[in-house]
């Protein structure tokens, strides 16, 4: 196999190609279903969602509200990420004429820098001033970086605030665009800002829950299968949470355990009903994001009553070196994509601006299995881009053929979009009430 | 010349150059005026634009509401498409589901109905319930066409009424969208439906004037220029009009003669400031449209008083039989884009759906020289679909590279939509205050 899209390989995919049948069918539904919560729920600025698809399941594992890697996204599909900022920026402020971006402050990172000048160049061309605003402690005056990879320069300012309003030497932005998931908290030079800072701060990774988002999801999902016709478990994976666990101390341990249990029996009983032979497994993740940092695949209590030392602290660590203090548990999803004649793991990511499927790419990993995650530290992975946009469907080809198979991912994480979009909106109204 | 975009052969491009250069730097803040006009006025749903590129001059010749030729768009831009159609049925009723798209009558046009079949499939990628009701008069029941270029078939369906509500058998629309220009009038079944009618039944070529448009692209011309910081004629044709002309009885001629006579005096003041060599002309259109009939080139005063018998049958001839009741007087645009080894006229048709541009195509004819209209009865065009969707510039290229000339393409082709869209708004207020 060395296609030009991953490949599934698993002999149960009969339960994935009812569904694609059935998105097909009922596609005009679900799109004035999802046009219906959109205008009750605004959809977040951004967002991208990690997939993993099991052949007898779809599902999103990872939503993130801050994406990165729009570089490795299709240059065909530019002009659709133009239009679909021209779209959001008007939701959120019809007369801004002027974007601040305020990326991460890890600038040692090529891919990463790559992704903060693809994003300058999409808001330009969709018609914005835009300027970089950095809160990179230490840069005390402009400086341009010069892009390993493609040669492009990128012109860092440092961020400064007066009164209510950050901005820079001599540009005054209506919005604040964060490409900065705040894992170390908001700084406080952002913080309280009067200008429309998108998505809102309270959404950082300081704060924000797996669990809160993954509730929201499963609350969509029933919706959703409602409106489809379809068992809202094939897009939905389980979880359970525990609030407080210290794993080098051995906090919290039976929770972990009785936890785990029982949504092992979960899993089985559907694997059981849908006859899926694979083994269940769950991934074990800290509740606050971690940038893929603190995950553990669990198949038995035993897995989590014996782990030694070093996975211990593998798991306490997370990122900016914050303590884990809450576990999410959740149905592990096989990634039965493989890529390539050495049938390489892929797993997709689906990238929306606003309500709009924008594109995507496959995570293509060398060294990781089918239950792991594909997204840790120190992970090398190969970006794919996707073929088609994930947009729409064609009626004329197979249910499986490649651009109908995407707009089944461009579903799913629109389901994954929606669950943040009442997530950013539980957050304002948590704001609102303090 | 046989690269894959039509270039300029003439000598004085340099004002068009100063003019591409201007709208590159200045395009954040043209962007944000764009953005300010469509929160004044709400973009028709959709547009096609006919330009005229002289080299110093760049002007709409034709502004359609009710565009065929999607066929002939880039199949690369598709999702661009969907994406906007998705905005523009938004715009008008946010909880629409389905769609009832109501084409032209005449099915022998091979080229029109695989139009009908492109904007069919368009819309139900968009995520709509689309079907297609006919007013063709002697439709009795639902006919299957086989559409002789691509072997699509269109399922046509006699539209019904009741009440005021149009409907097919089993299918209730919330919106009617109209490919049916009502050249011949708004026919009884489609006048004063309760359903949106887009675009309004009252903007019909029945009783659509020119002059009224492009007295408010005059409008958004001068607009424009103060933004763009730009002389507003390098974008607008100048054009006088007459009330009441009847070519066959040689009534009106008079008017006719005196305003084409100051028209070219204008026009040559215009060429001396810009030290244009060309010779000047203007066009004599029917005002009320016509699909490029009775269309006639004049280059003095003496071209009108010497018509002769089978020039004056020719323009009182208009589509679908009517008098030529008033004519517009239109500067001429040269057209320097030629085609292929052996220089063939060359037209961009710029598409707009909703606010955003979508691609276009080039008119490209054989037989037609600089000065005439391409768009004529039996004129074989070759359609030859835009490279680039014209919505945005790149600033690593050259201005008059093919992205940025095509970005300047979509400017001038928004500046007719705008202009349409307050046509519209007129149309609307006009309506309220009968």
């Amino acid at each position: 196999m060395t296609g030009t899209a991953p490949s599934l390989s698993t002999g149960n995919t009969a339960p994935l190609l009812r569904f694609e049948t059935q998105l097909l069918q009922r596609s005009a539904d679900i799109e004035a279903w999802f046009r219906s919560q959109w205008h009750k729920t605004a959809p977040p600025f951004y967002c991208s969602v990690d997939l993993r698809n099991a052949g007898f399941k779809l599902a999103p594992v990872d939503t993130n509200l801050f994406p990165g890697g729009f570089n490795n996204l299709n240059p065909e599909f530019e002009s659709l990420c133009v239009q679909a900022i021209q779209s959001a920026v008007e939701r959120v402020c019809p007369d801004a004429k002027s974007l601040l971006l305020v990326p991460e402050n890890h600038t040692r990172n090529k891919f990463y820098l790559e992704n903060v000048a693809t994003l300058f160049d999409l808001i330009q061309k969709a018609g914005f001033h835009v300027r970089i605003g950095s809160v990179i402690p230490d840069l005390r005056e402009p400086t341009d970086l010069t892009l390993e990879i493609s040669g492009r320069t990128l012109h860092l300012e440092p961020l400064q605030r007066t009164g209510n309003r950050v901005h820079l030497a001599d540009f005054d932005p209506c919005v604040v665009l964060l490409n900065n998931d705040l894992s170390a908290g908001i700084p406080p030079i952002l913080d309280g800002v009067e200008q429309q800072v998108l998505p809102p701060q309270a959404l950082g990774w300081h704060a924000r829950l797996k669990s809160h988002h993954f509730g929201f999801y499963r609350e969509v999902a029933r919706d959703f299968g409602e409106v489809a016709g379809i068992d809202s478990w094939l897009v939905d994976p389980l979880f359970r949470n525990c609030g407080q666990i210290n794993f080098l101390k051995r906090e919290g341990e039976e929770c972990l355990v009785s936890n785990v249990e029982l949504l092992l029996e979960d899993i089985k009983a559907k694997y059981k009903q849908y006859d899926i032979k694979e083994e269940p497994f769950v991934i074990v993740k800290a509740d606050a994001g971690t940038y893929g940092m603190g995950v553990m695949t669990v198949k038995s209590v035993d897995d989590v009553r014996e782990m030694n030392r070093k996975a211990r602290t593998h798991m306490a660590s997370a990122k900016e070196g914050r303590d884990v203090t809450g576990a999410i548990i959740q149905e592990g999803v096989y990634t039965f994509e493989t890529w390539g004649p050495e049938h390489h793991t892929a797993e997709p990511v689906v990238y929306m601006i606003d309500r709009f499927v924008v594109g995507g790419f496959y995570r293509v990993n060398e060294k990781r299995g089918n239950q792991e995650n594909l997204n840790s530290p120190g992970m090398s992975f190969k970006p794919l881009a996707f073929e088609s946009c994930c947009s729409h469907p064609d009626r004329t080809l197979a249910p499986d053929a490649l651009p109908n198979r995407s707009y089944a991912y461009g579903i799913v994480a629109r389901l994954a979009l929606l669950a943040a979009a009442r997530e950013v909106a539980a957050s304002r109204m948590l704001a609102k009430a303090a």
